[in-house]
């Protein structure tokens, strides 16, 4: 067995149902019913897709397929094998007028730019239907993700709650099996689909496999670096991934407010969000 | 003396001090020197950008002012206003092809779609500045419109630092006049400008003057309701307003991620922003 392997370790069917649980209670207890989420044709909306169904039924889930012009029409696909499978709701709405808009007052941006402008863009169609449909945003960033800070602030990984968010890429690939997502979404290449050919993997310069045996000594275990290297990994792996971390943390943090009152927003007045006066 | 007034009173110099010393340290200790914030003519962001000009000095501060096809011409030439006494760099971005994309593919949304998906647009021309510019996207949203949650969730909320957070409107304007922001911007009513003669105020339906003197009992002495009738506030207020705090705060707490695992993100794995490993 490989470093890492037995921490990795869940029990699926405990966990789909624990997850399952946890979305009927956090969105019942604001007094609504439904949630809205992005549907990408990746694995990890795919789960969301399905735990949600099962926790709220089919009818209160709706998936909003949100395509850029470059966007592959494999990923549109996917998207409606999950739509399919589940009978949840679901819209397409295309998203390139707004990118368009974007790009007509900012001159020439970067790719990276542009991606960060297109989950952003998904960001504002998802609330907006929210909005409209009386729900909830249900995130989709798993883990991996989460700490590598490899998601857009205020885009993708805006959300009002995320079943997800606690399981590494690998386990998430775990639940998948289990719940019955479609092959063809179970075996294709992560991508964030920000631009043709895009490669999750190439983009970070390391496996979902590897980096999440990592972490999950690094963060879970709390092993040192000295006991990272022992166990096998590569100082230079070790050191990128420490610092991505670090260097994302204020994008898993709110706003800091100079503190200079008796009572402050995020320092000493912070109840939970489903906080009752 | 009202009730509140006491309670609302603050040292003006010591309090600029304080916030010029908590942007210059939250910049720094980033290793970055610039911020951009959204300039809209109002006086908060006046206030955001003086601070930040007195902290950073007025090369590293961006206003971007931007605007949208109705909004006002005084809005540009007040925030026109700002950028020529302190000397800041300035630039002008018109939203309104990014919004003409966001209407293309919703089917005529309300006045307050509109005005989200708006503030969400000039969130995302702000992060991409901030991007090109390797600046921080500096908050200008007040206790008052946070407490209420009278904003935009991923929009005008949206911030890395917040100098003025931990201010009501009431103080902010104390502090204006202090600072020396231009009277024209002291003086005009307070608008979010996302729609011809908007009115804080009214869309409220309370005045900052009155609800400030209340919130600051409520929130930072913790006084009772009945406490409050008693200091003669009318009970109709006391409860629209204690309602308005508790079903907003989720636009103040981060998304609640499922926690599995043995170490969860917004749980027990919190560090803050400036965390170094």
């Amino acid at each position: 067995m490989k470093p890492g392997e037995a921490e990795l370790a869940i029990d699926v069917a405990w966990t789909s149902r624990i997850l399952s649980d946890f979305i009927a209670d956090e969105v019942r207890k604001t007094g609504l019913e439904r949630v809205v989420l992005g549907l990408s044709g990746g694995i990890d909306s795919a789960v969301a897709a399905w735990l949600a169904a099962r926790a709220l039924g089919p009818e209160s889930v709706t998936g909003c397929m949100m395509p850029y012009r470059t966007s592959g029409p494999d990923s549109i696909a996917d998207a409606e094998r999950v739509v399919e499978a589940l009978g949840i709701r679901s819209e397409i709405i295309d998203i390139s007028a707004m990118i368009d808009g974007f790009e007509s007052v900012t001159r020439e941006p970067s790719r990276l730019r542009l991606g960060n402008a297109m989950a952003r863009a998904r960001m504002t169609l998802l609330y907006d239907r929210s909005v409209q449909h009386d729900a909830l945003v249900l995130g989709t960033s798993n883990k991996t993700e989460l700490l590598l800070g490899y998601g857009t602030l205020h885009g993708d990984l805006a959300s009002a709650l995320n079943p997800i968010g606690d399981l590494y890429k690998t386990q998430v690939r775990a639940l998948a099996r289990d719940l019955g997502v479609p092959e063809t979404i179970l075996t294709k290449p992560p991508s964030a689909d920000l631009w043709p050919d895009q490669d999750d993997e190439a983009d970070l310069g390391m496996t979902y496999e590897e980096v999440d045996r990592l972490l999950v000594l690094l963060i879970d275990s709390r092993i040192s670096r000295e006991s990272a290297l022992e166990r096998g990994f590569a100082a230079e792996l070790v050191d990128r991934v420490t610092r991505m971390i670090v260097r994302s943390q204020f994008k898993r943090r709110p706003p800091v407010i100079a503190k200079v009152s008796l009572r402050s927003i995020g320092w000493d007045f912070r109840y939970p969000r489903d906080w009752k006066s």
